[in-house]
Protein backbone atom coordinates (compact mmCIF):
# COMPACT_ATOMS: atom_id res chain seq x y z
CA UNK A 1 0.00 0.00 0.00
CA UNK A 2 1.45 3.51 -1.09
CA UNK A 3 2.18 5.61 1.91
CA UNK A 4 1.55 9.38 -0.23
CA UNK A 5 -1.57 9.44 -2.20
CA UNK A 6 -3.36 12.27 -4.01
CA UNK A 7 -7.25 12.63 -3.81
CA UNK A 8 -7.34 14.00 -7.44
CA UNK A 9 -5.83 11.16 -9.06
CA UNK A 10 -8.31 8.51 -7.00
CA UNK A 11 -11.87 9.84 -7.55
CA UNK A 12 -13.81 7.56 -10.03
CA UNK A 13 -17.04 7.92 -10.64
CA UNK A 14 -20.28 5.80 -12.18
CA UNK A 15 -24.07 6.70 -13.28
CA UNK A 16 -24.97 3.89 -12.09
CA UNK A 17 -24.26 3.78 -8.23
CA UNK A 18 -21.83 5.75 -5.66
CA UNK A 19 -18.51 4.75 -5.76
CA UNK A 20 -16.34 4.19 -2.94
CA UNK A 21 -12.26 3.85 -3.53
CA UNK A 22 -10.44 3.27 -0.41
CA UNK A 23 -7.17 5.16 -0.02
CA UNK A 24 -5.69 3.51 3.09
CA UNK A 25 -7.05 0.75 5.69
CA UNK A 26 -5.64 -1.22 8.62
CA UNK A 27 -7.60 -3.26 11.08
CA UNK A 28 -8.31 0.21 13.37
CA UNK A 29 -9.97 2.05 10.50
CA UNK A 30 -10.59 2.42 6.72
CA UNK A 31 -10.35 5.58 4.84
CA UNK A 32 -12.38 5.98 1.71
CA UNK A 33 -12.91 8.59 -1.27
CA UNK A 34 -16.93 8.49 -1.82
CA UNK A 35 -17.53 9.57 -5.35
CA UNK A 36 -21.43 10.96 -5.79
CA UNK A 37 -22.85 12.09 -9.14
CA UNK A 38 -26.03 14.32 -8.67
CA UNK A 39 -29.12 12.40 -7.59
CA UNK A 40 -26.75 9.26 -6.09
CA UNK A 41 -26.71 8.99 -2.48
CA UNK A 42 -25.60 6.44 0.21
CA UNK A 43 -29.15 4.69 1.85
CA UNK A 44 -29.60 4.89 5.77
CA UNK A 45 -27.98 2.73 8.13
CA UNK A 46 -26.17 1.89 11.50
CA UNK A 47 -23.11 0.54 12.04
CA UNK A 48 -23.06 -0.71 15.44
CA UNK A 49 -19.32 -0.65 16.82
CA UNK A 50 -18.25 1.62 14.31
CA UNK A 51 -18.07 5.40 14.28
CA UNK A 52 -17.56 7.12 10.84
CA UNK A 53 -16.73 11.12 9.45
CA UNK A 54 -17.92 12.54 6.65
CA UNK A 55 -15.54 15.52 5.03
CA UNK A 56 -16.86 17.18 2.06
CA UNK A 57 -14.45 17.56 0.01
CA UNK A 58 -16.39 18.93 -3.25
CA UNK A 59 -20.09 19.29 -4.11
CA UNK A 60 -23.13 19.61 -1.68
CA UNK A 61 -25.90 17.56 -0.22
CA UNK A 62 -27.78 16.35 2.46
CA UNK A 63 -25.96 14.40 5.56
CA UNK A 64 -28.67 12.93 8.12
CA UNK A 65 -27.17 11.83 11.41
CA UNK A 66 -29.48 10.12 14.13
CA UNK A 67 -32.45 12.33 13.69
CA UNK A 68 -31.29 15.30 12.29
CA UNK A 69 -30.30 16.09 8.65
CA UNK A 70 -28.39 19.13 7.45
CA UNK A 71 -27.56 20.40 4.27
CA UNK A 72 -23.59 20.40 3.46
CA UNK A 73 -20.87 21.80 1.22
CA UNK A 74 -17.16 22.27 1.26
CA UNK A 75 -15.14 21.89 3.97
CA UNK A 76 -17.96 20.96 6.05
CA UNK A 77 -16.95 17.83 8.33
CA UNK A 78 -20.25 15.03 10.30
CA UNK A 79 -19.70 12.57 12.81
CA UNK A 80 -21.57 9.82 12.86
CA UNK A 81 -20.85 7.81 16.05
CA UNK A 82 -21.53 3.97 16.60
CA UNK A 83 -25.48 3.12 16.57
CA UNK A 84 -26.37 6.57 15.24
CA UNK A 85 -28.33 6.24 11.53
CA UNK A 86 -26.83 7.96 8.79
CA UNK A 87 -27.24 8.67 5.04
CA UNK A 88 -25.49 10.87 2.49
CA UNK A 89 -26.87 12.37 -0.43
CA UNK A 90 -25.69 14.41 -3.41
CA UNK A 91 -28.46 16.86 -3.82
CA UNK A 92 -26.93 19.43 -6.13
CA UNK A 93 -26.03 20.02 -9.49
CA UNK A 94 -22.38 19.07 -9.34
CA UNK A 95 -20.38 16.02 -8.42
CA UNK A 96 -19.83 15.41 -4.82
CA UNK A 97 -16.46 14.22 -3.08
CA UNK A 98 -16.55 13.13 0.87
CA UNK A 99 -13.95 12.05 2.07
CA UNK A 100 -14.82 9.05 4.84
CA UNK A 101 -12.87 7.70 7.43
CA UNK A 102 -13.86 4.93 9.59
CA UNK A 103 -12.80 3.02 13.07
CA UNK A 104 -12.63 0.65 13.68
CA UNK A 105 -12.30 -1.33 10.51
CA UNK A 106 -15.65 -3.20 10.44
CA UNK A 107 -14.02 -6.11 8.18
CA UNK A 108 -11.85 -6.59 11.44
CA UNK A 109 -14.04 -5.93 14.31
CA UNK A 110 -14.22 -8.77 16.54
CA UNK A 111 -11.93 -10.71 15.26
CA UNK B 1 -20.22 17.33 20.71
CA UNK B 2 -21.61 18.91 17.88
CA UNK B 3 -22.31 16.48 14.36
CA UNK B 4 -21.75 19.30 11.97
CA UNK B 5 -18.64 21.14 11.77
CA UNK B 6 -16.73 23.55 9.68
CA UNK B 7 -13.52 23.24 9.48
CA UNK B 8 -13.35 26.65 8.51
CA UNK B 9 -14.02 27.97 11.79
CA UNK B 10 -12.36 25.24 13.30
CA UNK B 11 -9.09 26.76 12.60
CA UNK B 12 -7.01 28.37 15.52
CA UNK B 13 -3.07 29.79 14.64
CA UNK B 14 -0.59 30.68 17.34
CA UNK B 15 3.17 32.17 16.09
CA UNK B 16 3.87 29.95 19.42
CA UNK B 17 4.03 26.44 18.13
CA UNK B 18 1.78 24.33 15.71
CA UNK B 19 -1.94 24.53 17.01
CA UNK B 20 -4.08 21.17 17.38
CA UNK B 21 -7.53 21.74 17.19
CA UNK B 22 -9.74 18.76 18.43
CA UNK B 23 -12.79 18.20 16.06
CA UNK B 24 -14.40 14.76 16.99
CA UNK B 25 -13.07 12.08 19.05
CA UNK B 26 -14.34 8.67 20.42
CA UNK B 27 -12.57 5.40 22.31
CA UNK B 28 -12.32 4.29 18.52
CA UNK B 29 -10.56 7.24 17.24
CA UNK B 30 -9.48 11.50 16.94
CA UNK B 31 -9.99 13.46 14.29
CA UNK B 32 -7.93 16.87 14.55
CA UNK B 33 -7.07 20.11 12.50
CA UNK B 34 -3.68 20.71 12.60
CA UNK B 35 -2.49 24.61 11.89
CA UNK B 36 0.90 25.38 10.79
CA UNK B 37 2.91 28.52 10.20
CA UNK B 38 5.30 29.10 8.10
CA UNK B 39 8.45 26.84 9.69
CA UNK B 40 6.37 25.01 12.49
CA UNK B 41 6.33 21.57 12.28
CA UNK B 42 5.16 17.95 14.11
CA UNK B 43 8.24 16.39 15.43
CA UNK B 44 9.46 13.03 14.67
CA UNK B 45 7.87 10.17 16.72
CA UNK B 46 5.60 7.24 16.35
CA UNK B 47 3.07 4.83 18.32
CA UNK B 48 3.43 1.62 18.91
CA UNK B 49 -0.32 0.82 18.28
CA UNK B 50 -2.27 3.73 16.54
CA UNK B 51 -1.61 4.65 12.58
CA UNK B 52 -2.35 8.60 11.41
CA UNK B 53 -3.68 9.60 8.40
CA UNK B 54 -2.04 13.30 7.55
CA UNK B 55 -4.97 14.86 5.04
CA UNK B 56 -3.18 18.22 3.73
CA UNK B 57 -6.14 20.81 3.33
CA UNK B 58 -4.33 24.35 2.43
CA UNK B 59 -0.50 25.08 2.08
CA UNK B 60 2.57 23.10 1.48
CA UNK B 61 5.16 21.09 3.49
CA UNK B 62 6.77 17.48 4.06
CA UNK B 63 6.00 14.66 5.43
CA UNK B 64 7.98 12.19 6.83
CA UNK B 65 6.87 8.34 6.89
CA UNK B 66 9.12 5.51 7.47
CA UNK B 67 12.38 6.54 5.65
CA UNK B 68 10.57 8.32 3.30
CA UNK B 69 9.97 11.78 3.18
CA UNK B 70 8.04 13.86 0.06
CA UNK B 71 6.77 17.28 -0.37
CA UNK B 72 2.90 17.35 0.02
CA UNK B 73 0.35 20.27 -0.68
CA UNK B 74 -3.47 20.13 -1.36
CA UNK B 75 -5.57 17.22 -1.78
CA UNK B 76 -2.29 14.90 -0.55
CA UNK B 77 -2.88 12.23 1.94
CA UNK B 78 -0.19 10.02 3.68
CA UNK B 79 -0.38 7.04 6.39
CA UNK B 80 1.31 6.21 8.55
CA UNK B 81 0.84 2.72 9.83
CA UNK B 82 1.65 1.86 13.86
CA UNK B 83 4.95 1.98 14.43
CA UNK B 84 6.56 4.05 11.75
CA UNK B 85 8.10 7.28 12.53
CA UNK B 86 6.45 10.11 11.02
CA UNK B 87 6.96 14.33 10.76
CA UNK B 88 5.04 17.30 9.45
CA UNK B 89 6.38 20.11 8.45
CA UNK B 90 5.48 23.38 6.65
CA UNK B 91 8.35 24.51 4.45
CA UNK B 92 6.08 26.78 2.31
CA UNK B 93 5.49 30.40 3.02
CA UNK B 94 1.58 30.32 3.89
CA UNK B 95 -0.08 29.04 6.18
CA UNK B 96 -0.83 24.76 6.42
CA UNK B 97 -3.85 23.38 7.42
CA UNK B 98 -3.92 19.35 7.86
CA UNK B 99 -6.56 16.73 8.60
CA UNK B 100 -5.70 14.30 11.12
CA UNK B 101 -7.22 11.21 11.94
CA UNK B 102 -5.72 7.99 14.05
CA UNK B 103 -6.96 4.95 15.29
CA UNK B 104 -7.70 4.05 18.14
CA UNK B 105 -7.20 6.85 19.92
CA UNK B 106 -4.10 6.82 21.87
CA UNK B 107 -6.13 7.97 25.12
CA UNK B 108 -8.55 4.78 25.52
CA UNK B 109 -5.70 2.52 24.31
CA UNK B 110 -5.25 -0.48 26.45
CA UNK B 111 -8.12 0.45 28.78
Amino acid sequence: MALFKSILSAEHFSAEKMQKVNLFESPHFFCDLYCLEPGQEQKQHAHANEDKIYFVLDGAGTVLIGTEEKSVGQSEICFAAAGLQHRLKNTGKTRMKVLVFMAPHPKYDGK
